[in-house]
């Protein structure tokens, strides 16, 4: 038999969550994010960023950590890459800037594991695909999301202005419309994954 | 940076495409088929079928190649295990079965990659979720679809009831309506794969 990866899932309850100082969103309308974009596509190429999955599990079920901006927007915490920058790096600075701890001890050691999606924005439009389109030869985006494996215990620090949701993957299955076609689509890329349940 | 898994993926026109005999589907309505499911189940418990994902290029863009049966069913190549069957194996079997010439010498050395996708069937029902739902202990069928990595040059005999479709990514990606929810999302399943495309 061909053995799955297995991925450790601890409970929600094992982890610790604080607040701290607000993280606002550069941009306040998708237009303006767009404009932002396109800024940095002129002077940078094209965009990289870096996304992390984030499980736990609670009922036996895995749930994946997702940050919400007001009342229903969800994104995976993540960000963009500086040019040149190292996606694990990079990765670990982003995750650190949106739910480390001040305190340089507290802030989890992130374990960067699979690359699990990787998702093309082929122009200045909010519409991503999973593949680079055919026709398609100076894509403006490449986003990547990866795999992250936690610890039995971290403390997260959570800016004052988002919420951190835990979503089973059941919420998130077949669920565009709330989440999203990137963060709805986490249960079929997580489905070759075998997760070991370890209860508290 | 993180390597994508390199796919090396062939023109269409490389290969080489004949008939057989006919494969007639064991069952002619999705009652007839859930009963049937239902009789194995109780004489040798859970389900476990394997599928194929066999990829060709074609415009520098990737392709699946698909089974279709009637005007509007495809299906991907593949089918049910026996019990105790090596998944490996059993998906070779399959393969030989579906798109294998009846002279062993014209039979492809398939050679099954990475397990791409894990999909579960909770009840005698059609529906299917990429992970076991909560509090199904007794899942009915567990279906695995890997990558199948072809050679430069094949010989596919296709049984003359059914029609093989080369279906680029583009198509098959948000079509739920038309291929349903499995086939639909393997763009995203394949996303992180870095796709080598081999001009003839």
């Amino acid at each position: 038999m061909v053995m799955s990866p297995v991925v450790n899932t601890y409970p929600l309850s094992s982890y610790t969550f604080g607040t701290k100082e607000p993280k606002m969103e550069k941009d306040t309308s998708v237009a303006d994010r767009l404009a932002r974009m396109k800024l940095n596509y002129m002077k940078e190429g094209m965009r990289t960023s870096v996304e992390a999955i984030l499980l736990v599990q609670e009922h036996n079920h895995p749930h994946i950590l997702l940050l919400q901006i007001g009342n229903t927007f969800c994104k995976l915490p993540g960000g963009r890459l500086k040019p040149g920058e190292n996606e694990i790096e990079g990765l670990k600075r982003k995750l650190t800037s949106k739910l480390g701890a001040n305190s340089p001890a507290l802030v989890p050691d992130w374990q960067i594991g699979e690359c699990v999606a990787i998702w093309w924005r082929p122009n200045f439009e909010t519409i991503m695909y999973p593949y680079c389109p055919p026709h398609i030869t100076k894509p403006k985006e490449c986003k990547k999301l990866f795999l992250v494996h936690l610890s039995e215990k971290e403390y997260f620090a959570v800016p004052k202005n988002l919420k951190l949701l835990a979503v089973p993957l059941f919420e998130l299955y077949d669920n565009v419309q709330r989440y999203g076609p990137v963060i709805s689509t986490i249960p079929q890329q997580l489905s070759r994954f075998q997760f070991n349940m370890i209860t508290a």
